[in-house]
């Protein structure tokens, strides 16, 4: 067997192989086999798929080679927003197996928000044997073109030798950009023998701000113009959020986060943000006076959308950005550098009381108070509410410790896969999932998967029965909507029945129509194991 | 108002735009009203869409000019496939309407099976303001990179002004070409005033086969060597098929067509014509013995996928592969000179006679002969049956005459939206589409637009409860089946109800479990107005 090295330049002839405790001869190894070999050995060891024909001795050899949890969707939208969600919660890659181009395309939307959370994902896509392609069989797409836009690697392997180390090479381009790598496996490649599994490759570290930045940061801070922080990534996980709270304490600097991320950690005992809000005109105010505006991992605010005669900066004129830590750079350690340099003492996190559940009318603002009743220690919410939602998060501060999981990149269709891979990768803490009902249609197919692996996901439909967000977006453009334009925003005619919908691929479901209901359903959804839906009807 | 001119430099001041009777002052018109003007006086004038905000200015001028239907998918799969099935039988292209480069994406395996299908369609996809795509907001996407793959042709609209022109040479292209015509719409192209309505643009016939090549094709069959003519496009209308028998009555040809095929026009009192089998063996089996193979509108037959040690081209060693006519040029014509030159008489459509209704177990011929015996006059099949289909289309010969749609590209999912597309296309024929209950999941959602629409579509899920294509490949490709892989083939747990599933979606639904119920259920169905689906358990 040649000896495959890692980039120290280490012999790795002893590499430990799960599943197999003797060196492997390559020559009794398919390339899919080696595939699975280095996934495991990578750190890899969940894959969302459909897979399809051109997969199926990779399907073969996860037979063989265990170490790999195989989650099935039943649309490679939910694969991939799947893997979104378990890397959000894992902070690691997981994989998914997909089917020539077709199966791609259909996983791309999701891709395209997993690509704006900045997680790692490793996508193993099967295509025709290399010496098929040119016969352009029904199959054949531009793979490589398709994948390119949402990846930050992507690669067609050449032959079974290869696979190795390319996947390897996958795993670290994922890993160390928190990006999606796409390998794209010929099926001769995955048959032929010659195989070779190639060991984990290392990982740089996130690069740290420079000294001079910190400082002139903290400069700006210390003058007493009005500033802000804006902060995302793995600036809203606790410790971050802590450290931000300790400079906004001595600096009078605002906090903020972008209007979506990745995942929030709060609740009471934490230390609370607020988000940029998603109207521009609500936006724009809230960045209102401001002379400074410092980003922590975070782009530039700009708006969702361009409307007309509304600017697309949403920052004041006048205003200076500056960049503390880019999304790639090691923010907690930035923000800890610029608190030494403040010489910021530790703070607090605010006082906070549990809140009771609301009574009266379905609002929105009834049913988030409502939820921060509710919400269970160590709850995982994933918000796709789209309108009816743009007071929940605001209105959940209080509640029980959680994390708070957004739709990054706009494509609708993500909160279910999201739902489904967060749970996948943190069993025994209860997923929520608010879904508006037109976004939860999209990839309505999670739920079948949810109801497979028994997963604790508690969905709540807000069935308002229309493309609300539409209404409200037509008249931000200005314009006034007539016959065929409401025609296209009402779901109505028929209406959306989620209890069958649901109860169609074995989720259990109940419909609310009042908020003591809706707060019995919810409570009753944490003692059951697997997953439910709530179809809360919205007046 | 600037005179637009069509290609034949005729000045068209006079152009007469549907929904208003005097000449356009162009100030007074947005890009988005010029693009439905038009796309009407092109000849579309229907699109099916999953609007965003991005095209909210497009949808609010679809209110005020009249002459285009707006059929709402609830997922863009749906619209993309129902254009398709539209395009099929209207023989014109429908427009889709999607939001973003995510719209697009979710759109795209059924715009791979719809280039494989060689049908024109008009896609519209809505973007950033031009001036916005620079600052990176979450949907900013490649639109231009994810469409080029399958489209003919691509443009991003520069300004209101190039909306008019740009979108009468989309649907030039698209006609021209049989081809996907890709129109990037950027949000202030269209809400800007300065639109200006272009004139249809003229369309090239298609190109005539040389006299040389009709001469040389009739040489080879009238050798006398065992020849094969190889069918699809319009070659599987009844004309060409009509005169591809005179052909073969005369030459002793073989006549096939490819495995899977946009439409083919058949039943009792048509012309049949056998398919290429889909299993590789059976495929080379069909072909052996042959010396000639001529294509007429078809490509050279090859795998649908690579299997080891299988060949690729499935045609006998030493056969010699002749072009009668390619895809893009008249097909017809070119069957109608080579009958000529072969001086071949008319022959009578082979005797047929109705078949009646099986009984027994429920098996895939019984399946077919009860579908032989029940479809009515002018039905449009859809086949996505897949594995358990296989026997379907020899079994239902000589059933009413009626069109056999196929999935041409083999993205799963197509089954569905195209019989919505086509129902849409062909009011008063009754649609049967039959699913494999794995396929039918990929773009369930064109249940609603069926129900919304109240579209005359039978659906049939061939209810087996996996994918039992994945078990055929399996063992194709060599592999036996563990644990894991037979995990992933199983779609019983938990089992998919489809009477629920089709109810969640407002289309009513029923259970068969014998012939005599399907068979019941089957002629009930096509005596009520809009959808129906029958879940048919497989045993």
């Amino acid at each position: 067997m040649r000896e495959p090295t890692n980039h120290n330049g280490k012999a790795t002839a002893q590499l430990e192989l799960p599943g197999n405790s003797t060196t492997m001869k390559e020559s009794f190894m398919s390339g899919a086999e080696s595939l699975v070999h280095t996934l495991v050995g990578s750190g890899v060891d969940t894959c969302f798929t459909n897979p399809g024909t051109s997969e199926m001795h990779f399907v073969a050899a996860l037979d063989r080679v265990p170490g790999i949890r195989c989650v099935l969707g039943l649309f490679e939208g939910v694969a991939t927003g799947a893997a979104d969600g378990y890397a959000r919660l894992a902070r690691k890659p997981a994989a998914t197996l997909l089917h020539c181009g077709p199966g791609l395309a259909n996983g791309l939307a999701n891709l395209h928000n997993a690509k704006r959370a900045h997680v790692p994902m490793v996508n193993v896509i099967g295509d025709h044997a290399t010496y098929h392609r040119v016969f352009d069989a029904p199959l054949t797409a531009d793979i490589e073109g398709w994948a390119r836009p949402i990846s930050v690697w992507t690669r067609t392997t050449r032959c079974a030798k290869t696979v190795g180390i390319d996947a390897a090479t996958a795993v670290q381009a994922a890993r160390n950009t928190c990006g999606i790598a796409t390998l794209i496996l010929p099926s001769d490649a995955s048959w032929n023998q010659g195989g070779s599994p190639a060991g984990r490759l290392p990982i740089a570290p996130p690069l740290s701000t420079a000294p001079d930045t910190i400082a002139a940061v903290a400069r700006v801070l210390r003058s007493g113009e009005p500033a802000a922080l804006m902060l995302t990534g793995t600036g809203l996980e606790t410790d971050s959020l802590a450290t931000a709270h300790r400079i906004a304490a001595v600096t009078h600097a605002r906090l903020l986060a972008p209007t979506f991320n990745r995942l929030i950690e709060r609740g009471r005992g934490r230390y609370p943000i607020a988000l940029l809000p998603y109207p521009i005109d609500h936006a724009v105010a809230a960045l209102a006076g401001l002379r400074h505006l410092i980003l922590v991992g975070s782009q530039e605010p700009v708006g969702f959308f361009a409307y007309p005669d509304k600017p697309s900066l949403m920052k004041p004129n006048g205003s200076i950005v500056h960049v503390l830590a880019r999304p790639e750079e090691d923010v907690a350690g930035a923000l800890a550098a610029l608190a030494a340099e403040l010489a910021a003492p530790p703070v607090p996190p605010p006082p906070a009381s549990r809140p009771e559940p609301a009574h009266g009318p379905v609002t929105s603002a009834a049913v988030a108070q409502t939820l921060a009743a509710l919400i269970p220690e160590q709850a995982i919410i994933v918000d796709e509410s789209i309108s009816f939602g743009l007071g929940f998060y605001p209105g959940t501060r209080d509640a029980a410790p959680h994390d708070w999981l957004q739709l990054t990149g706009g494509a609708i269709g993500g909160g279910m896969p999201l739902a489904t891979g967060a749970a996948v990768a943190a069993p025994g803490r209860r997923v929520i999932n608010l879904e508006g009902d037109g976004s939860a249609l999209y990839t309505v197919q999670a739920l079948w998967t949810q109801a497979r692996e028994m997963l604790d996901v508690t969905t709540i439909i807000l069935s308002n029965r229309k493309y609300a967000i539409l209404e409200l977006e037509l008249a931000n453009v200005g314009a006034n909507p007539g016959r065929t334009a409401l025609d296209l925003f009402y779901l109505d005619s028929p209406a959306l029945d989620w209890i069958r919908l649901a109860a169609g691929m074995g989720v259990e479901a109940a419909r609310a129509e009042t908020l003591e209901e809706f707060a019995d359903l919810l409570a009753a959804s944490y003692r059951r194991k697997g997953p439910f839906l709530i179809e809360l009807v919205i007046p």
